[in-house]
């Protein structure tokens, strides 16, 4: 704790207990979540691994990982049931008894006395059972602890399963084991632009900092590019930051680790401009995309998802004779979509989307992956065509942050305070 | 391969190289799709590790991996940047040599010479390494082979880190190792049962047929069920899968590993019925989940997402009067929202939902988690309340659920042919 981090020695392990997750049937997001505080925290993790609920085999591999690394974290295996065995592979791998926290078990009697059979009461009350020498993180919600404990090389760190019980903990614990002196990554949103673009934009930026390490992760049609401190210090990291979002110019539509329908909502609220939707073949995504953000009310009106012609005609006002004439894909039933839904909603700007996400549907003249975008607002229509790669999911995906992408510059070309 | 599985030996184990699943950055999917592939046929994994881009960490867990495990899969690493480290690591983690392989390198000979600088060209041309004694996975896209190679123990799988990359690779792989041996787990779909009711109705099934497994997982308002076969045989675990699903019956909406989403669309289009919805409070996640199945253009016509009141009024015609005397989230008004779309679009059932989810919203006469369902087909409207636990996403997903599950009760109560 408060080390300086050495060049070449992996520094953090996860390690994830539950069968359920080795088998793929349950998905493995405590990692992701826990990977991302440690980051967060200036903790990098160097490795991540999933074992069965078997004694043997996590004792076995806690011993070996808190020999190698500074910080191990487990979550999982910490309740009640025989399932449960990390309490017990961690005394064994560190060789520490287990002791009954007093605290804990108190905490955990009323639960206890609703059980009739004494069998099952000390199974619950198994929970309050703390490696000797342990600081105990008390549950906010749930009932079992997580445990602190010092390993002779830095710290084991037992977390509960449940990621609403386990949040809390880790908050607290990285708190006490890097004093706050972690620096976090910087993480900057971009949209639309090729990963090879941005890694190289990024790249040459950082040309000029040294100590600065670069990570770009790609998602169909958005990228996160992603600064770590390796030596330059925070006032030197944001310097880079600010060279990346400038080398990346338009496509940069966050440098907060917000999501792009954040941004989206902020920049629409912060101008009192409201939002409608005609969506197709995104089939209700981007309207769920922006009422993911608690708030989304202030701007979000509504999304016609019209996914059959009859209900672009009966809901839209979409001329069959447009239908007919230039089919549902197409510039001009876009159009009609995006202006049916502002006159139907009385919002401010309306997005319209329409396209052909595969895997049926599509033929030479307008291939799976075309897509079209209308943009309505009082001062007219504007059109967009697109022609995405992927399969089906990926085209939905794609379509929708670009659709994002284009109410964010319709907002951001409006002046603040002025609809 | 296709010796008999060994009580208290694991038998497979997954590695992912690449340091940005390490950090959490990127989301460990490929790690559940090969999981999943593995028990499907009928190969239980027993650990998953998540590995840096580091040739050095990389070789030694791979040798002891390779030692303890009868099959080693690792995805990702066999690019061609110097951050793909799998091949050098396999071939010294097993004291096998590298050789290039000459149909993969006349498959790279396009590629290499879109390369003006030598150095370049040689690490696009590494792709063709193969260790010696592999049996080459060709790929059926990308460049990067993948590579079956025989250890003292069993296998080790080499395949490449793009997932539609590594798909094709591992149906191959896999039908060369179980030889379609293999029994795969049955995969029972529950909505709207707690998870300790469904293990209980699932445990006292199984207590008639030993040698069958049982795992549930949870998300919210949904359950998985999953059998193994642990000594049973197929047809064992048949007989189980049926008494199973007789024990948990109305909840259990799938025997097959269908989602919620595609049995009902499946069940609706048997029945040629249409159907529309009229969402607020799932901002379009009810739309977003029918419209991911391939072929839901038979059956919804569309969703309106009435976020804002206004549009309520606007789109659906709810009565000012409704929304003033019963509020948005009500009996009366999710009744005339589902009404509203049905005549607004012609369906034969109309579905709406309007609750609170959250984090603001909601009061002690009406809590966040407050959900209001509507069903109205041509024969009446029928309502359903409830008041869900868990934070706005959670409520969302639930609510979400419940919906999908009203519709297939609706649906159900069809005669087939008779719409």
């Amino acid at each position: 704790v408060g080390r300086p981090q050495r060049e070449g020695r992996p520094r953090a392990a996860i390690v994830l207990v539950g069968t359920e997750l080795v088998t793929g049937l349950q998905s493995d997001t405590n990692g992701e979540e826990v990977a991302r505080a440690l980051m967060a925290a200036g903790v990098r993790p160097s490795v991540r691994e999933v074992l069965p609920d078997d004694l043997e085999v996590v004792a076995e591999r806690l011993a070996e990982l808190t020999a190698a690394f500074e910080l191990v974290i487990v979550t999982g295996g910490l309740g009640p049931t025989h399932d449960d065995v990390t309490r017990d592979a961690a005394a064994r791998a560190l060789g520490r008894p287990l002791e009954r926290d007093a605290a804990i078990a108190a905490h955990l009697k009323p639960v206890v006395e609703r059980h009739r059979h004494p069998a099952a009461a000390e199974q619950v009350m198994r929970q309050a059972d703390v490696l000797r020498g342990a600081r105990v993180l008390q549950p906010t919600t749930g009932t079992a602890p997580g445990q602190l404990v010092p390993t002779s090389g830095g710290h084991l760190l037992l977390l509960p399963g449940p990621p609403h019980e386990l949040r809390p903990m880790l908050t607290t614990a990285l708190d006490l084991l890097t004093a706050g002196e972690g620096v976090p990554p910087r993480i900057l949103g971009c949209v639309d632009i090729p990963e090879s673009d941005g890694q190289l934009a990024a790249e040459s930026a950082l040309a000029e900092h040294p100590g600065v390490g670069l990570t770009v992760l790609a998602r169909p049609s958005l990228i996160t590019i992603v600064l770590f401190d390796e030596g330059a210090g925070p006032a030197r990291l944001d310097r880079a930051a600010e060279d990346v979002v400038s080398a990346l110019g338009d496509a940069c539509y966050a440098d907060d680790d917000s999501t792009l329908a954040e941004t989206v909502i902020r920049s629409a609220a912060g101008r009192r401009l409201t939002i409608a939707l005609a969506e197709s073949c995104t089939g209700g995504m981007i309207a769920t995309e922006l009422t993911t953000v608690s708030g989304a009310s202030a701007v979000f009106v509504g999304s016609a998802v019209t996914y059959a012609d009859s209900a672009k005609v009966r809901v839209l006002g979409v001329a069959e004779e447009t239908l007919r004439a230039h089919g549902a894909v197409s510039s001009q039933t876009a159009s009609e979509m995006a202006h049916g839904v502002r006159n139907l909603t009385g919002a401010d700007i309306a997005l319209a989307v329409t396209g052909i996400a595969g895997p049926a549907g599509g033929d030479a003249r307008k291939p799976v992956g075309t897509v079209w975008f209308a943009l309505d607002a009082a001062e007219g229509t504007s059109v967009t065509h697109r022609l995405f790669t992927g399969n089906r999911e990926v085209v939905r995906s794609r379509a929708t942050a670009v659709a994002l992408n284009l109410l964010r510059h319709e907002i951001d070309s409006r002046a603040v305070g002025d609809p």
